[in-house]
């Protein structure tokens, strides 16, 4: 296989809309690789793809080429992009879909703002606008950037082409407002649900890393249930449990069954850690 | 990569059908490229798949090979056909499946019958009857010929065997009567609802040099919802939209929603559009 | 492409836990074509998952890797193995999602016995029980052994090395209790529904050589119908309808229709075949 192209999209399974960027890409790439990484995202929904976009692509081959097409502004004055890192390329709307790619790279980190933001990137990493029209499917539909710019920039950049052949450097782009979990006046560590995933399990924002790093036991609070400390696989104990999960959030699950359905949560939820009273060394 | 073998299938994600003809593709040619167009078409609807279908095989490399399996008659005397044109190779049940790739190449256009009909096709595209077993698995399943006959055969196919070598030449394949817009007493134009995509869009068969070539605007009327003018973006106004989409076509969408969620729309469904009163030029 | 390697899990299409996979093993083995046979199984549905994968891997072409992710029991003590048979390597849990392969290839056939149960395997069929670590990603995510421990070890295999890197010898492995057809006192044979697929037909553990060999016709009593003789296409009579299957399974089908729904029936349900009365030759 040659260079390696993946694609995140809330394009479905149901059209060949995904399929189309496809023949794009291997008519001007034979030897590309194309990886899914998910075409179920949610309709426009921005956050979504970064998360889950962010839960892949540490584990793909250095080079690889990322696409992300949730675009709700197709067709508008909103930026396409192209986001070299020392590691992998990324091309996108400049939308906040690499929101977690720019906290990475991002010169200042995230301040908890809730407004969009535009954010400097560290030296070593290479922002370009697609500007440039001469490598773009003729004539560009105002509905479907993936398939017409985004599949054939990534398919010329799998063939070594550089970014600025497509566009101008910026030095700045679009991240979300990530929300960070906080310190309560109580002592509680506040975080709120990031996504669920297919099984239900409802991952947080709190990374182990927040976790308070005594022994001390910790109660988990989510919905109106407390959930005793946490566990370390999902077979253990039965009903709620509280695992840090194989990206290193905090996630709330069920022994054989949905987290999701027994709590009725729904991202943005508050989940807050206590630490178990009575409890000092 | 090697040859590309794109597959569009009724078979779904849920079962390894779809599995079992790559596998048996792949043993007869390990250097095959397999693309998924579609595998969510609905059981054994005919229409939909040569829709889907056509808004993607035009994307791909000259000399992919197209495979459809949707056919409800399969085990049946149905005849199974290749179809090469000048572009490509399209392995399929003679069922209709092809009716948008026949109706690009046949030597009589479609003329709005409403029965199923036999097309005879231009000069330059070649048409072949499955009839021969020799490369077909035995024993073939009375149930399965996607996997039996259509993987080896496409198979076959990807490794330079001449489409005649599996059977008969013939010289008309069948085609679905296709909808096709027509002028209204009124003056308006009247076209039908194709197809309803993952996002809720109707996607209509009405293209754009269907519509009045002049500058007046036109009154889109679907369900009993008027829509002044064409966008050109889905990021445009707000509430309903029409607009032109990224395959041509006609398509009604709803601004961050569901226009069949919104309309309680179906494929087959008018739409209308009329020319705005009193505006001569 | 190099090897070929499958992948069958219950990770669903709505997240990039299977693209976090497909990144490790192309990390190791860019060369690898992986090719998925399912993510849709019912979480944590064993059975399910040794079904389908029956269904399938006996197409792929010699030496293919088939990688399994059904695995209730991740980051617990079950063991995580390596089968190689004469033509094929499976890495799954060692948890029954095997069953199908290891009945083809176990020393002793089942018995029908009701609860789990170690198996012994034929000379010429090797297992492994993957304990070495040194190959795995770390640290080891204990929610995720398909990405850190499955993913390489099957990367590496197609890279040639041999199972016994991964661990040690061990002569049996678990296989789940499969259901068997028995003949009643009735004389009738009393089958069950294994699986039902996406088409809605219910697929037996009956297979054609349970069935009577004599030509007098048999009667399939299912939910409380009676279905007179097997029908060789789905396209024939209507309604109801008994076939063999792709799989060499009897099914129950309606033409143009489901049988999951017009039955609601469900795994594990009884199908009886009578042999009709008054026929002797």
């Amino acid at each position: 296989m040659g260079a390696i192209i993946t694609l995140t999209t809330d394009l479905g399974l149901t059209d060949a809309y995904v399929a189309a960027m496809k023949g794009v890409i291997l008519g001007i790439n034979p030897e590309a690789g194309i990886i899914d990484i998910c075409h179920s995202i949610q309709p426009q929904n921005i956050a979504q793809a970064a998360f889950v976009l962010s839960t892949a692509y540490p584990f793909f081959p250095r080079r690889t080429i990322h696409v992300v097409v949730v675009d709700p502004g197709v067709g508008t004055k909103r930026r396409a992009i192209i986001l070299r890192t020392p590691s992998a390329d990324f091309v996108a709307p400049d939308n906040g879909v690499l929101s977690y790619v720019i906290q990475e790279f991002s010169a200042k980190p995230a301040e908890g703002s809730i407004t969009f933001q535009q954010r400097e990137l560290e030296p070593g990493v290479e922002a370009v606008a697609i500007t440039k029209p001469q490598f773009w499917r003729t004539p560009v539909s105002p509905t479907f950037h993936g398939r017409d710019i985004f599949a054939p920039v990534a398919a010329l950049l799998s063939l070594g082409f550089p970014p600025i052949d497509f566009g101008e450097a910026i030095s700045s782009v679009t991240m979300l407002p990530l929300p960070r979990p906080y310190q309560a006046l109580d002592g509680s560590l506040v975080g709120h649900i990031l996504h669920i995933d297919g099984f239900g399990n409802l991952i947080t924002n709190i990374r182990s890393d927040n976790l308070p790093q005594t022994e001390q036991a910790v109660t988990i609070e989510v919905g109106n249930q407390l959930i005793p400390g946490l566990s370390c696989t999902y077979a253990e104990g039965s009903g709620l449990l509280a695992i840090i999960g194989s990206s290193g959030y905090l996630e709330i699950a069920v022994k054989g069954g949905s987290a999701h359905a027994l709590l009725d949560a729904k991202v943005g939820d508050e989940v807050r850690i206590k630490q178990q009273s009575g409890g000092s060394r």
